[in-house]
């Protein structure tokens, strides 16, 4: 990891430790919580209606995966996102498999008028919102980012490009979603007007972690614990860094 | 991994990639999710009422494990079944700890009647269902697949026995829920004649990857991981040998 | 691993192997399981209000983590711990966060009522229910447990210390919780007027496999697989000695 933004961003991170509250979905629930952990945010996941507003108020940014909707989820939801809006933190909608399913993709859709500050889907579930990309992040005001062998990020003006990973990262569930939960501390530490520097820079600082776990590892099984590993190690030694120019 | 059918197995696996629709409890979802992407194959999860037919409609087989019932779980089990049953795809009963509760159990043999292809659990789950095995595979059309230190599979008519595995696969929780995932990937790429082979060569693919595990593990932590990566490398090993005989 | 009173609770977990029944949210479900598995203690986990009290029933022990309160959880948690004081096994309450919501803290109190046999939480969770531990402790006739760098253990009259563990630890999800689920194991094996000292033994050897694991790691990815394997190969450990002492 030598990459100056990447390290700047871990720092930040690192030392003021962003809650980023995660309503995601329970398959990834786990390990989206380890890599929060792993760069030293803070997270929480409840999803009870009589609590949510609590943790989101308490919170710094709030993650929303459409991954599974059963129960009271939506209820939920809607209630965490207008607590983010009453203490002005960002949202992140991460829509996934919307392209799989009519209802979770028309509920996406209304969700967009709820103005998350970044959308994270792969480039199926995206055009399942809208097939062209600058547009619909104009139209919402959001940042969009689309994930895949190459990321592409846009406000709707500018773009950014990001070539890193590994293939081995689409052979364990949920990395995209708890890279998504990443990004919403990487947002929560940065300026607005920062938005689509911070997206970008978190998804190569991730596809970074991702090449030096894949070299390491034997496959999904050890690789999986060696990502967090490797994010665990960049964001100690940005730490290192910070005391080093005091 | 050398069985010639195993390899056979993995390689349709690993070319067809079929998706497999599991309501699984939450304890085993991700190990689950990533067995199946381990050897190639495409997991979704989703419980909820509104869309489970439709991820079960694109889906390649269907996956009912009862570890975890409660809500409204039934409902969706028998929405799942439904579209399985209009697509024509296989699917698959895990009755887990149905002979530790009563309801559980009354719930499983209900079950029974909308025709699984492959009822698989241990030798107190299998005996809660009907204590003659090889009565219950007739009765029911379907195979059944009794796992434990020895595997044994009928469809009521013939036999098949598996001596392969390790101790420490009773060390980690949903291993046997897991690995009944991968039997519903193996049956969606094989001829409905072929189902008490393709079961068999899964259990033993399966065993033979938890030996793998466990000769390079030092407990249950890194052996959930290795086995990941056992089978991981057993597929890659038979997608090269499909391209070195083309 | 060489202390002699940690050895003998290994052993005794290992040789009777304990069911214990967890109520705990899904974030931590598959590491609870695991660790439980790890040291030869049997876990469960369905929450469903139709079958909760069957497997309480047949349990050794009973916890109650606080941790996703939504759906039908309050009431599978009475019907948990009604039947947990029916078969007069101990039952564990783990009242995670409750300082960071209202409701949540309010239901933990309630569930004092129901005389938990232990309450293990972090300073800020056991100062929600009240800020003088050794007080909570004699008024509740229950251990409490405040863990953090340093373990503070009392029944309200004496006290025990516990300087174990690593930074590692509050790095991944759900290993105070899990942790909580060994103690649950502990107290099963135990006689009521040993618990003090079984508590501040089980958090004891919990450190020191945290040291060891830590030793061996990374990171937190590969840190929480090698403390599953450390309690592992402690309890084999204790059980091997256990022949040789026959």
């Amino acid at each position: 990891m030598r990459d100056i933004e990447g390290l700047a961003l871990l720092k930040a991170i690192g030392t003021r430790r962003p809650a980023v509250h995660c309503l995601t979905n329970t398959v990834v629930q786990a390990l989206t919580a380890n890599m929060l952990l792993a760069v030293g945010a803070i997270p929480s996941m409840s999803s009870d209606l009589a609590e949510v507003a609590d943790f989101t108020n308490g919170a710094n940014a709030l993650l929303i995966n459409l991954g599974t909707l059963d129960g009271e989820r939506k209820s939920a939801i809607e209630a965490a996102i207008a607590a983010a809006q009453a203490v002005a933190i960002p949202w992140i909608l991460d829509p996934v498999l919307i392209d799989r399913s009519p209802p979770r993709r028309a509920y996406a859709r209304e969700l967009l008028a709820l103005k998350p500050a970044l959308i994270r889907g792969n480039s199926g579930e995206i055009a399942a919102l809208d097939r062209d990309t600058a547009r619909l992040a104009e139209t919402q005001g959001a940042i969009v980012a689309v994930t895949g062998a190459i990321d592409h990020i846009t406000d709707g003006h500018a773009e950014r490009t990001v070539d890193a990973g590994h293939e081995l990262m689409s052979r364990v569930t949920g990395i995209g979603c708890a890279g998504t939960a990443m990004l919403a501390a990487a947002l929560s530490v940065s300026a607005s007007a920062d938005r689509l520097d911070a997206v970008a820079t978190g998804l190569a600082l991730f596809g970074e972690a991702g090449e030096e776990a894949a070299r390491k590892s034997g496959g999904p099984g050890t690789f999986a614990t060696l990502l967090l590993d490797s994010l665990y190690q960049f964001s100690q030694y940005s730490l290192q860094e910070r005391k080093d120019n005091e």
